[in-house]
C-alpha cells in the first residue's frame, strides 16, 4: 500500500478568505450558528478527514485600522468558543478527530487537562489539543494585563504547562478501576498517582479527576515554526501545523524537525507534519479561477487596506485604484516591506491590486480535482509533508467541494483512505498507543530485575 | 391554571447516595461514560424537567480518613468535566435546560462568559451558570495555592466576577449585526460596547467575541445560604438551589430571600427557589422502603466512617456494630457533635446505625408516587419553594423512576407541565426576557427626552 496522506479541515468561522462572509453561499451569521458547524463537520467526516481543527483567539481581532475596517470584516469578530463547540460536534459525528486551540498563557493546566480528557471520553478517543502561547494585546487586555507576556516567558510557561497537563493525564493507570461491587473497591490506590508538580509557573498537586481516556491521552498539536517551537514539537507533538508556501521551504522544515526527534527517543513517524493548504476546486480550471475571482472581487477596500496597514500605514485617504505610495511611517518589519515595495514597483501595482494579491498569498491550489491532487502529491512525494491542513476559503462550499471532488481523486490514486482505519484519532493518524508513564516505569524496573 | 412547579434533576456522577456505585443497576463506570449521561439527560427531558444540573469540584474529593475509605467510595473521584459534557448533551436533547457549576475562584470571567454564551447558542437558549466560590483545599492545591481564599475575598471576587461576566454578555446589542452583504457592513459599531472593566480583582476590556444568545443571557443560579449569598441571590439570581430540610425552615428562607428583592427593582417571581429533594419511589410504600434499605445496606463501613470522621475522629479501630465512643479529638463544629451525641445516647446507636442514619438525612421522600407528590405539594402550597431540585439516589434508576411515576402524578394534579411551554430555559421557567443594559439605557434616555 502506498504511503497515506493525513488530512485536517480547519473550520474556524466562515472560512479563510477575508471576504468569505459576503459570498452568496455563505451564511453570514454562520459563526454563531450551530447548524453551520455541524454541516461542515459532517461534510469533513464524509470526506474521511482525520480531523477538524479550530484555531482560536480569546478576544475580537483588533487591527481596526483604517477606522471602520473591523466592522466590515466578518473575520474573527464573533464566533463560538471551540472547547465548548467541539463536544457538541463530537456528539453528532462518529469518526473524525476533534482538535482545538487552547492557550497556555491564559489558562490553568488543571482545567485544560480535564476538558480535553473529557472530550476524549465523550468522543470515544478523538480529542486533540493545539498548544499555543497567545501573543496579542487584545487577548492580554481581556485577562488582567496591559501587554502580552514576553516571548521567553510565554515559551517557558508553555513548556511547563504541557509538562503538567501530560502529567495529570497519567494520574490513573489503565487498570486503576476494578469497579469491584462485591468487594467494595472502586479504585486501586497503587494505580493512582499524585503529580505534586512544583515549578516556576505552576504548583499543581493532582490527581486529575478524569480517567480512562480511549486514546490514553489526547493528541498534541503545535505550530512550531520558531527555534524553540521546533524543539518542543520534536520532543512532544503528535501533529505539527506547518505554514511553508513552497516545496523547498517545506522540505527543509520537515527534515529539520524530524531530525531533532531521535534524541528524544522518537521515530520520525511519531510526528505528522501538515502544512496549511487553501484549495479552490472547479470542474474546469476556468470554473475554479472564476470561483476564486468572485471571492477576491468581494473584498471590501477598507478590509483590504487593513491588511497592508502594518506595513504601509493608513492608506484610506488614497485612491485604491491609484499607485501605492512609498511608506511614510517606519515599518515594523523592514524586510517584508522592502519585498512588498519591490513587487509594487516591478509590477506597477495599484493599492487594490496589492491588497488583493496579498489575500491570495500562502500555499494555494486553484484548479480541477486532478490539478489539486497533483499539487498535493508533488509535495507529499517530495517529502515536504505527511499530509495537509485544508484551509477552506469559505464555508460550507469550499469544504464540500473538497469532499465531493478531491477526496475521491486522492482515493483513486491510492494515497488516501477509503474508510476510517481505527476507532480513535490516534489510530487513524497511525500513531503508536500512549503508554502511561507509571506503567512504563514499572516495566523498565521489572526488566532491570 | 394552578401555580406550576419548577423541577431540576441533579445528575452528577452516579447519584447522591454514597453507595450508589455498588447498586446492581448502576453502571459503576458511568461517571466516565457518555452513554450514561445521555440516558439520564434524555430521561429527565422525557419527564419535562426544566433543567439538568451538574455540581462540580475541580479535584478529587479529599477526605481520605479513615485511610482507604476514598478508594472504596465511587463518589466525586473521577467524572466528566461538566462544561465540556453539557454541550454534547445539548446536541442530543431539544428542550431541557443545561446548568452547571463554574467556580469564580479558579476561573477567569472572560472564559466563563464565552463558554456559557456558546452553550446558549449551541442549545438554542438552554444554558445556566451555577455560581460558586470554591472552598476546598484539594481544589486550591490544583491551582497554585496551598490554601483556599478566605471567605470575604472569595465573596468579593465572586461579586466582581459576576459583574464582569454579565457585562461581557451585553457587549453586543441584539441588532448589532446587519450582516449586510451588499453594503459590506458586518456589524454596527454603535451597537457594540467595550466593557473596560477595571476592578480590584479583574481588568477586562472586552467586548466578548460571542453574541446573539437566544436567552439574551444565560440563567444565573446560586446556592445562597449565607448572609452575603442571600443578598447576591436576591440581587442577581434567576434560580436558587436551597438546602432546607423542613417546611418552616424552607419557608423562612424563602420569605427572607424574596423580601430582599424589591430593593433591587425585582419582583418575587423573578427568582425561583428550588430546595434539593431526594426521592425513592415504589409501587407500594414497602417497595420504596426496600429500595432505600438495599442502598443503605450497600454502604461500606469505611465509607460510612468517613462521614463521621470530621465530627468524631477515626473510629476505624472500633467495632462498627458496637457503641459510639465519646469524641476524643476536639470537634470542628461543637453544636453538630453535641446534637449527634445526644441522639446516639438517647437511641443507643451503634456506629453503623449512626453513619447509616446520617446518610438518610436531609429532605428525603420515600413512598409511592402519590406519597411523594403529596410531600412536594405540601411544601409548594405552604410557600416554602417554587419547585424542587431532585437529587436522585442512584442513576439511572432513581431518575427514571421519578419520570415514570412521579411526573405523571404531578401532571394529574395540575401542578406540572404536560409539554414544554417555551423554546428556552428562561421561557420554561417563566422568567422575563433579558434586556441588554445599553438598550435599556437608551430607552430610559429617550423616555426622559
Amino acid at each position: 500500500m502506498k504511503r497515506q496522506m493525513r488530512l485536517g479541515m480547519s473550520m474556524r468561522g466562515l472560512g479563510y478568505h477575508p471576504a468569505a462572509w459576503r459570498h452568496p453561499k455563505v451564511p453570514a451569521d454562520g459563526s454563531l450558528s450551530f447548524a453551520h458547524y455541524v454541516r461542515n463537520a459532517q461534510a469533513a467526516e464524509r470526506g474521511l478527514f482525520d480531523m477538524i481543527f479550530f484555531a482560536d483567539g480569546i478576544g475580537i481581532r483588533e487591527k481596526d485600522e483604517p477606522r471602520g475596517s473591523l466592522a466590515r470584516s466578518g473575520y474573527e469578530i464573533v464566533e463560538m468558543e471551540p472547547m465548548t463547540l467541539l463536544p457538541a460536534l463530537g456528539a453528532l459525528t462518529r469518526h473524525i478527530g476533534l482538535v482545538t486551540t487552547a492557550s497556555t498563557t491564559y489558562n490553568e493546566p488543571y482545567h485544560v487537562a480535564r476538558k480535553f480528557a473529557t472530550l476524549d471520553l465523550i468522543s470515544g478517543g478523538r480529542a486533540g489539543w493545539n498548544i499555543v502561547t497567545s501573543w496579542s494585546e487584545a487577548e492580554a487586555r481581556n485577562f488582567n494585563r496591559e501587554e502580552h507576556l514576553d516571548y521567553d516567558t510565554r515559551y517557558e510557561r508553555a513548556a511547563e504547562f504541557v509538562e503538567v497537563v501530560t502529567g495529570l493525564w497519567d494520574s490513573w493507570e489503565p487498570d486503576a478501576f476494578p469497579y469491584d461491587k462485591a468487594g467494595g473497591l472502586f479504585y486501586d490506590e497503587s494505580r493512582m498517582h499524585v503529580l505534586n508538580h512544583v515549578g516556576k509557573h505552576f504548583q499543581v498537586r493532582g490527581p486529575l479527576n478524569v480517567a480512562s481516556m480511549p486514546q490514553g491521552r489526547p493528541i498534541l498539536v503545535q505550530a512550531g515554526a520558531s527555534e524553540p517551537g521546533r524543539e518542543i514539537a520534536a520532543a512532544t507533538a503528535d501533529v505539527v501545523y506547518a505554514a511553508q508556501d513552497s516545496i523547498p521551504n517545506a522540505k527543509a522544515y520537515y527534515d529539520d524537525v524530524k531530525s531533532r526527534m531521535a534524541k528524544y527517543g522518537r521515530s520520525p513517524d511519531d510526528l505528522k507534519i501538515m502544512p496549511g493548504l487553501r484549495t479552490v476546486v472547479g470542474r474546469t480550471r476556468a470554473e475554479a479561477q472564476a470561483k476564486f475571482d468572485e471571492l477576491q472581487s468581494l473584498l471590501d477596500p477598507l478590509v483590504g487596506l487593513a491588511r497592508v496597514y502594518n506595513a504601509l500605514g493608513d492608506l484610506s485617504g488614497h485612491d485604491v485604484d491609484g499607485p501605492v505610495p512609498e511608506p511614510v511611517k517606519p515599518p515594523q518589519v523592514r524586510s517584508i516591506v522592502d519585498q512588498m515595495m519591490q513587487r509594487v514597483r516591478r509590477d506597477k501595482l495599484t493599492i487594490r491590486q496589492l491588497y488583493t494579491q496579498m489575500t491570495a498569498g500562502g500555499f494555494c491550489l486553484i484548479g480541477t480535482a486532478a490539478d489539486i491532487a497533483d499539487g498535493m502529491e508533488e509535495w507529499f512525494d517530495a517529502g515536504a509533508c505527511d499530509g495537509f491542513n485544508i484551509l477552506p476559503t469559505h464555508l460550507p462550499e469550499a469544504c464540500e467541494d473538497f469532499v465531493e471532488h478531491v477526496t475521491p481523486e486522492l482515493q483513486r490514486r491510492g494515497v488516501f483512505r477509503t474508510a476510517y482505519e481505527g476507532a480513535t484519532l490516534r489510530e487513524n493518524l497511525g500513531l503508536k498507543p500512549h503508554v502511561n508513564r507509571y506503567v512504563a516505569a514499572r516495566k523498565r524496573s521489572q526488566a532491570a530485575d
